[in-house]
């Protein structure tokens, strides 16, 4: 088992990466002490999972409540939160009885959200099972729901007690999401290191098949340069906006698509082409370098074409975007791989040229 | 003016008091850095107030829009919160701008929620304009809406940027609201300041005629008690809970009355009666410090007998108690007027006796 820490003081936790650590009543008899606890979880990962996690709950001696939501990013909305909340009371859980999420991003996102504002705050403890959760959305404390003008745009920074990762659960994991989950893992490369992103290059084809040998490393490595950001700006009033690469063109291809047609590690890695596009027209980065990033997503199983919704669409999706300030949508762009950086002084005619899509069209 | 510091680190803010400060262009200047705002108030207020700190925005060069909400507790939910964030989206408010709470406490409450949780968290500034929300509500950062089965059910702990008091909005304040407010003031001297619990009895007529000679007094000295405990105990782990005296009780018969029969100060006014004859009743206070305690409710225009609501309708809304851990209600207990604490270790039989209310129809 590894264990990653996220160093934020009083709010402090740890990463716990292993194999069959839903079996675990040490890792969770460490993070659990409660009577009761509600677990949150949906009805494709039930089935899976839900009797393991539950098994562990009754030798610790928790009383738990499992509460399911519907499978989609379309659900992660004010209504599903609602539901979570009359379960809560209506079983008389208290401020001290943990929520736990167990699925992917949605789940944590909603969760976790109803977790940062049930009785202004109960424990919350994060058991990704999509690889797009376990190296991204479960770790740092971002939780939110959506709203029908935008992504994310209810929510709270609300640390968890502990993520616990069982890499077995990738194991069920649809080749879709597998791939969404890898969009995740080839930022990180991006934005921060470009000797993880060679070896990504070199191992994407063990990834990609679900290799038990490569995955913990790459999951392990994902969480270490995002606890390590998150740990120096843990509400994103600086660096910790290199995390969202890629993510203010996804959120506008996310949106105007209704949620729907593409997963959120889809959009982000048309997003990132789009970033990269950017860069390359600003003259930051090389043709070659667009060339290599857009491969990279290529042979993950990800769509390198971002869909043409016209020039104004994407402003303004865009401009709804958390980092704009005073109306001026801020981008993270690339002096190189492995150095991304925050930009609002772009030449918003070369942004017009590069969201035309003629060049991706070509 | 006075300056009563909140101290909490990172999050440390000012409470300002005094008088004229709506139209204090150095007030609001040294707290809002922005283009854009959003004041949330009520319809009650705003005819009142709203045009002062427009003003004082216009000075600043701050484009405001203003959002109404209703007046009254029983809107302090998740309706009145969605209407705000339709209001934030739809007028392209960003993470830096502030929204500006004007009015009372349940203004400040839902318009905290939202600038908590919209695009996780943007500044917040409270501008109260009851007695109970300068001396109560607007400091120590708790915000939250009602849920049809519990009071402050949904919220979270987030700190205002400052809070801005003019004590001359205690001019158009309803008689019965003063009292209201009054019922937290007396709060303070009961559980932490027994000269100040002397002061009150002492000037209470002062103050119930809205005298400015000695209100401010009387709001400064509870928002220092308030400022101390609270930097103490941010997240009321410990502590804070004793500024719960007199809330579990009062909330019960809040909630049971459907929050309209009763102001929320009145409801602590009663619930502080019901705290403190179960304090004697447990052999901690005397019959004589009690008589005291009814005293001075009665003497500020509050009532001193609680409904009679039936054993079991008490316990059950009290059971919903943010203080409860494992099923047991917490109390908060008096040793002495000026000394508060919590107690998980009294008798329930006299718990029973004393909701039973025989002794305050008698």
């Amino acid at each position: 088992m590894v264990d990653v820490k996220v160093e934020l003081g009083p709010r402090s936790y740890d990463v716990f990466i292993g194999s069959g650590l839903l079996r675990s009543k040490e890792v969770f008899s460490s993070v659990i002490q409660a009577q009761k606890a509600l677990i949150v979880t949906n009805k494709t990962i039930a089935p899976l999972y839900l009797d393991e996690l539950g098994k562990v709950m009754d030798v610790l001696g928790v009383d738990f409540i499992t509460h399911l939501i519907e499978d989609g990013e379309k659900y992660k909305n004010a209504d599903t939160l609602n539901q979570i909340y009359n379960c809560l009371i209506k079983n008389n859980l208290d401020r001290f009885s943990p929520i736990i999420a167990l699925g992917g991003g949605v789940v944590g996102d909603v969760a976790g959200f109803a977790a940062a504002t049930y009785q202004r705050g109960v424990p919350f403890v994060q058991v990704p099972t999509t690889l797009l959760a376990q190296v991204d959305s479960s770790v740092g404390g971002k939780t939110a729901i959506n709203h029908q003008l935008g992504k994310n745009m209810i929510g709270a920074f609300y640390q968890p007690k502990a993520v616990i990762i069982d890499v077995r659960t990738l194991s069920s994991l649809p080749k879709r999401q597998l791939s969404a989950g890898l969009a995740e893992v080839i930022k990180y490369g991006i934005i921060r290191d470009a000797t993880f992103f060679s070896w990504l290059e070199n191992n994407l084809e063990y990834l990609l098949a679900g290799n038990l040998d490569n995955l913990p490393y790459a999951i392990e490595k994902s969480c270490r340069i995002k606890a390590e950001i998150v740990s120096q700006d843990e509400k994103e009033v600086g660096s910790r906006a290199l995390l969202n690469f890629g993510h203010t063109f996804g959120h506008a291809i996310e949106a105007a698509t209704g949620y729907s047609q593409f997963l959120h590690g889809e959009a982000v890695a048309m997003g990132s082409i789009l970033a990269s596009m950017m860069s390359e027209a600003m003259g930051f980065i090389s043709a070659g370098t667009l060339n290599r990033i857009k491969n990279i997503f290529l042979q993950a199983g990800l769509p390198i074409t971002p869909p043409n919704l016209g020039l104004d669409s994407y402003l303004e999706l865009m401009r709804r975007d958390k980092k704009v300030q005073n109306g001026k949508i801020r981008l993270i762009l690339l002096r190189d791989i492995g150095e991304a950086f925050v930009s609002d002084e772009y030449d918003t005619n070369k942004l017009n040229d590069v969201l035309s899509l003629e060049k991706t069209d070509a």
